[in-house]
């Protein structure tokens, strides 16, 4: 069994609303020293197969299919086996 | 100045009902070995200071009184010295 930890980011050029709204509450609670706000999600899935190629093939595929958008988003993982 | 890479993800005994509709689209493309998918969100929040320790203690505070829900969430966070 192994788990992969999918974290998907906005591209650099890409605008970040939710970023510069969650900024504007930190500056109004106080926090000024706070320059940038950059969200993004992070997946954690299971996969049920005791090979990690099979594993790394498939977090690739459901990344490129399904959990990132490749025009705005970026995506990197890293697996972990389960014990 | 400091980048605080923050991670905000669910209890484990809340139910992840986003998670939930992944694994059923992940199930419906195929990926038939998805055992669970749990969705998390991770903010990248540039600090303007020079010393570690006050850009820990405002991380830690900006977390406790906007980014996480203490009731449902768990957060954990790494600060990286920018150059």
């Amino acid at each position: 069994m192994y788990k992969a930890i999918i974290t998907v980011t906005l591209k650099e050029s890409v605008l970040d609303p939710q970023g510069v709204a969650v900024k504007g509450s930190l500056h109004s609670l106080g926090f000024t020293t706070v320059q940038d706000v950059r969200i993004g999600k992070q997946l954690e899935v299971t996969i049920d197969t005791a090979e990690r190629e099979q594993a790394q093939q498939q977090t690739e595929e459901f990344c490129q299919k399904l959990l990132a958008n490749p025009v705005i988003e970026n995506y990197r993982y890293q697996l972990e086996e389960m014990n």
